[in-house]
């Protein structure tokens, strides 16, 4: 292994990141995602694990015991296994730092400190790696160590108080978005935050970040805080609406798709009247202009609805796309896997994973100019990669390695 | 102005990015995003804009005419306007193209090349420029230079349809997550593929990065797509729970207001039912492991709010910390602005905006150690900077500068 990003060519056609050599230390989402991102743009990932195995391997549905999301998840990485508490971890740990120019870790703040593992051990091991924590609730400040889980984050953070209908409209509790996102958005922030330290290592030296689950997410809310601490006033949810343009929702299809229909300036909605049959609406004095459209949401959507309850949602697609209205279905999985756009980008790669056998995958994102889209391999099993690394990073001997296997330190 | 990033030494203290100077082509949320992004990280920015200025100026809660979002959309950026049609413009943005390391727009896809300002232009004038793209679709394939607003990407990416009670349980239709967040998660992209390009343009050249909207959204779905490949099984949406985890979900307050509950372990949910008053539940065969507490989960779920609607949320919060149970109050704005650990960790940041006055912002995310989390300058006025950056890099003389602004250039 070179020791310096100079040293090594790296794949240029495998991205941006090709040469540059990150380790994971993580588990479940935020951390194994932002170094997912860093890898599907061609850095070379390590991922130390228990030899347990991160329990996202087997979360979600399965194929042979296999978690299918793992296909995508641990792509792109090689995977060891080590006991952070054998007396031989600091060792193989240190080996390990120094051919990488970046950590990436999520452990409960301050855990790995306890266990010998703490930023000056990083340091210390190699004084250019750039270290980046990921936490529920960031690496100071008095609930640093309190455990976070995700859907926690999003409810600190704000996200969830908005993802939900409007007063009045339901007594269901907010929703998630059905997906990990705080946990996404942590990772996105994480890999941000490591390649713009790697873009400077040389002129600034390396950093130390520190990504927080919740103020990643309380990153995003656009005016939210800075109209509260002026006017006191509380961002509210609004279900499928966007509070200051109407119509645009969701509205139900006769086969139960949801069509999205943006309408929501004075010539469009014209145009989804006439294509209504009812051009009578766009005069009506509740719905003349946006303004007066808000505030008769309720009944102009009524309306809309009263005419997708009576088509399909692809006869729906075509008479809007026709009026040049925007307008989309909402996607499940069956419309994303045949909707040609992503095809001819190829956003969606035929992978052979040799656990799951086919499968496919989202390309990496985002996508570059003269870099063919494709996944280098899927997620490994456990400790895959354990002889091939641990030789070639600590010029182990067969024995040597076949020893540290037997005590069961990796 | 210093041509190379080397010449400039940056404002170390400002982060990473200090010295990277990046152009801004954009307007409304994805691209000025992005670049917020960079120059939270130390970069400079200089935003393009129409004489008339970015809509986004004005919307949401407005003070003296201006969007108080604005303050933070648009801070630590320098503002000049310039008019792209005027034949001027093509040698003022070649003036400005020069100085900087990465350029970033949000247009239709093909609408600026269609202006002769296309990716031969931006090379030609700065061969080591990064170019970034934000479109809906991307830059290629069939449908690239269709419109696509925020709603529709989030429809096609497969966020919009997970967003949203489980069937049977509402015929609202699904909601959105109450900010653009198709456009932040493109936003979040784009930065991240500046930032790698930026890390590796010494060794590999200049890139191009092409961020679709629909895409960015897609790459979040954790298993959706390998499972529905592999098995047909479609992800559904499931409100607040988590499908595999009960209980796990937003409950009411007597006050009116939300609180996270997140027991959907064997022991803590034994603590749970004791702190509950009802011990008795744990042992109930409906509930007794977490496989039984997922099928029954409607009974379980109004077991739990029939104790939480007795309590304030103050309350709930005070007696599940005290059981050490995951929980927290799902926080609306004066909830985050009051929080302890934001404020400790420097989270939020009194601003004095000279247009809008003291306001609150986010502070920069991530935090880096060693580095104060601080605001340089707020969102600045329409054209702020022109005098400063036109003069500055195209060596004009005040009569020059002032022919510009006559002739409606910039």
């Amino acid at each position: 292994m070179g020791r310096s990003v100079h040293d090594r060519a790296g794949d240029v056609k495998a991205g941006p990141l090709a040469g540059y050599r990150v380790l994971e230390l993580g588990h479940y989402i935020a951390a194994p995602f932002a170094s997912r991102l860093l890898g599907d743009m061609g850095a070379e990932v390590i991922k130390v694990e228990s030899p347990q195995g991160d329990p996202v391997r087997t979360w979600g549905a399965q194929h042979d015991g296999q978690s299918i999301w793992w296909s995508v998840h641990g792509r792109n990485k090689r995977c060891v296994t080590l006991n952070l508490k054998a007396p031989e971890a600091k060792g193989i740990l240190a080996g390990l730092l120094r051919e990488c120019d970046a950590i990436i870790e999520n452990f409960r703040a301050g855990q790995l400190a306890k266990m010998g593992f703490g930023d000056e051990f990083f340091k210390s091991c190699n004084p250019s790696i750039v270290i980046c924590h990921i936490s529920g609730f960031g690496q100071t400040g008095p609930k640093s160590e309190a455990a976070c889980f995700g859907v926690i984050g999003e409810a600190l953070g704000g996200l969830r108080y908005l993802t939900n209908h409007a007063k009045g409209q339901s007594d269901l509790p907010p929703v998630r978005s059905g997906i990990s996102i705080g946990d996404s958005i942590a990772g996105l922030y994480a890999a941000l935050g490591v390649a713009a330290s790697l873009a400077s290592r040389e002129r600034q030296g390396s950093k130390v970040i520190d990504v927080a689950l919740t103020e990643a997410v309380l990153s995003l809310l656009e005016g939210t805080i800075p109209e509260y601490s002026k006017l006191g006033k509380i961002r509210e949810p609004s279900g499928g609406r966007i509070p200051t343009a109407a119509p645009s929702n969701a509205f139900p299809a006769s086969d139960g798709n949801w069509v999205i229909i943006a309408a929501n300036s004075d010539h469009l909605f014209v145009r989804l009247c006439e294509l209504m049959g009812q051009p009578g609406l766009a005069k009506d004095p509740r719905y003349v202009d946006n303004i007066q459209r808000c505030r008769n949401v309720d009944a102009l959507e009524a309306a809309i609805a009263g005419w997708t309850r009576e088509l399909d949602a692809r006869s729906l697609e075509a008479l809007l796309e026709k009026s040049d209205i925007p307008a989309c279905r909402v996607y499940r999985a069956p419309e994303i896997v045949a909707d040609e756009q992503y095809r001819a980008r190829d956003m969606l790669l035929n992978v052979d994973d040799p656990i799951v056998g086919p499968v496919l995958h989202p390309a990496p994102v985002p996508r570059f100019a003269d870099i063919p889209r494709r996944v280098r391999w899927p997620g490994p099993s456990i400790g895959q990669h354990n002889e091939e690394i641990y030789r070639e990073a600590l010029n182990l001997s067969p024995a040597d390695f076949e020893a540290l296997r037997k005590d069961g330190v990796v």
